[in-house]
């Protein structure tokens, strides 16, 4: 990846326009807006007829959009990482390679994560001293500064990601959080050293020697208190956390609503609900990067609709104009060099 | 453990008067309640001079309250496992020796719960075919017969671990919350059988085969959701999740009382904030079984004052009429069959 400037050639976004359970027609829609609002290149990749037929119905005169084929489209119900693997033709492929071949600078989809995650594995490969892509992200707006590593990409990971997941969550809190010496913090069912199982006991010895600004061990109440930037834990967990907070947030915004209709006009219970609703559960209006990957690849929810992927696509704008992809290398060089 | 009836002689809990951050002032005010408002008789185990100075300030007249006399006190910052193990003559181990010797019927702590474990295993023993005690109980108001096991005794289980837990499950919802045939779920980062971690991947495959009523993988969204009565899970996400909500609940509360202070009374915001944490964090009113204890063992949290002791009582004496750990053991070797 070079340089990048705002003054030279457009940025170009290569969307796989067929991920996704409003594709194409709400992909389209998002890539659309993000070339006229942020002023950059996309190339939309899918069934050409399909996508043109979306493309018809939208004012795109003077707006650098063009359509690339790929004749394959992964299926709702196939396993997403074998259909990765076996459809080299895909949307997902397709739009990725373009990344490698030179003709975009970032990809995104809106279709399965794994299977982005392996055309991403495949195509672009991972920076040195990261071996497998990680997703991350500030979890919840209580603690707005507070990012959560890995949220579901790694199950059953070895001690030695979870030191690269801090690597990346300190690049990124520097990037999109403008924190200065970002802190990071490795969860655990207790703070003393010597808590927790096998994994987080030889990952916190790791940590301790990185050279990061490590501040110990985190318990899930310092998440929602912000009391580190970088929390750092298995894809399992984070998972598990993100999709909780999903449930709280609807069934206290649910029960919230019952309890106060006699007692705030609709419109004071209808704000604070769908604040409450955004405070709680997990930063949803946007997707995130692919973090690891020697590119940018962004990824977001399969129920994406046209501003969540002109949310995404702006995050990778931010990440290209930063470099994120050369700061994240020079982080985990850092730390490679720590630990040996 | 024998069977015991509400007509025979009273109950006998023995109470560790010396464990916790309010010990012992409140731990005997809330078990001297409990001999008065549950009809139990009630063995104060602790420093005699210490237990009888708070005995002092309280009408005991008529009550059947004891004290027997623990010679030595696991301090604060002492290494829980190994001060119960070192210091045989503690008032968790005198208290829990009580139960072994058939001179109590069962015992609570509000010291520390691995303290207390390590008692229960070593004077006490396991159900044949569990291995290791567990700690579970209702997650969250918001789904009130939804139980979540393991909260945090287990870090680093074992599939088979995962197994017995879901056993141990459905007796406690059965007692405890009343419900018929108890339905089972695998925590997991998706509902696909095959997702997950090696952990959870064989535990799927044990709990399919278990003749349980199982019903596969569960979501964190679902334990909000009330989708299943018991969710087996690690007790390091257990523990996790656990403390999440504690901190998501007191984050929210604070927020709504800013939020509102200028539209609701201050009566109503305070029921509001109120009735809002209990949904939230987990039920903390009472503390809970030490399940899989041949024997009946409650823990409460060491911040636990006289009313959560009397709860904690409380819950032992259910457990005590109810059979809880005769039930479990037959729970336990029906699944032990099915799965040789």
């Amino acid at each position: 990846m070079g340089e990048v400037s705002n003054t030279g050639p457009k940025l170009r976004i290569a969307v796989d326009a067929m991920g996704g359970d409003h594709a194409p027609a709400e992909i389209v829609r998002g890539a659309v807006q993000a070339a006229s609002d942020l002023g950059l290149e996309i190339i939309l990749v899918g069934l050409k007829a399909e996508v043109e037929k979306e493309l018809s119905e939208i004012d795109v005169t003077h707006l650098p959009v063009r359509v690339v084929e790929a004749s394959e489209v992964i299926k709702d119900g196939e396993d997403p990482i074998m259909a990765a693997l076996r459809k080299t033709d895909s949307s997902v492929a397709v739009a990725t390679r373009l990344v490698k071949d030179g003709e975009a600078d970032a990809v995104v989809s809106a279709g399965s994560t794994a299977g982005a995650a392996v055309c991403a594995m495949r195509y672009l490969g991972t920076i040195p001293g990261i071996e497998r892509p990680m997703l991350g992200g500030a979890f919840l707006r209580l603690a707005p500064d507070t990012v959560v590593i890995d949220l579901g990409v790694n199950v059953g990971c070895q001690p030695s990601h979870l030191l690269s997941f801090a690597a990346a969550g300190i690049v990124y809190t520097k990037i999109f959080h403008g924190v200065d010496n970002p802190s990071v913090g490795l969860l655990n069912v207790g703070t003393e050293e010597g808590k927790g199982n096998e994994q987080v006991k030889e990952a916190y010895s790791l940590l301790k020697n990185s050279g990061l600004n490590f501040i110990g061990n985190v318990e899930g109440i310092d998440i929602p208190n912000g009391k580190v930037n970088v929390v750092v834990c298995d894809g399992f967990i984070g998972n598990i956390m993100l999709k909780l907070c999903e449930g709280i947030s609807e069934a206290i915004c649910h029960w919230l609503g019952q309890e106060l209709k006699d007692k705030l006009s609709p419109a004071d219970l209808e704000n604070t609900t769908s604040e409450l609703h955004k405070l709680v559960s997990a930063s949803m209006e946007r997707g995130g990067l692919l973090w690891g990957i020697d590119g940018i690849v962004g990824i977001t929810h399969g129920s994406s609709r046209a501003p969540q992927i002109l949310g995404t696509i702006q995050c990778l704008k931010e990440a290209l104009e930063s470099d994120f992809v050369g700061q994240l290398r020079t982080e985990i060089a850092k730390v490679q060099v720590n630990n040996h």
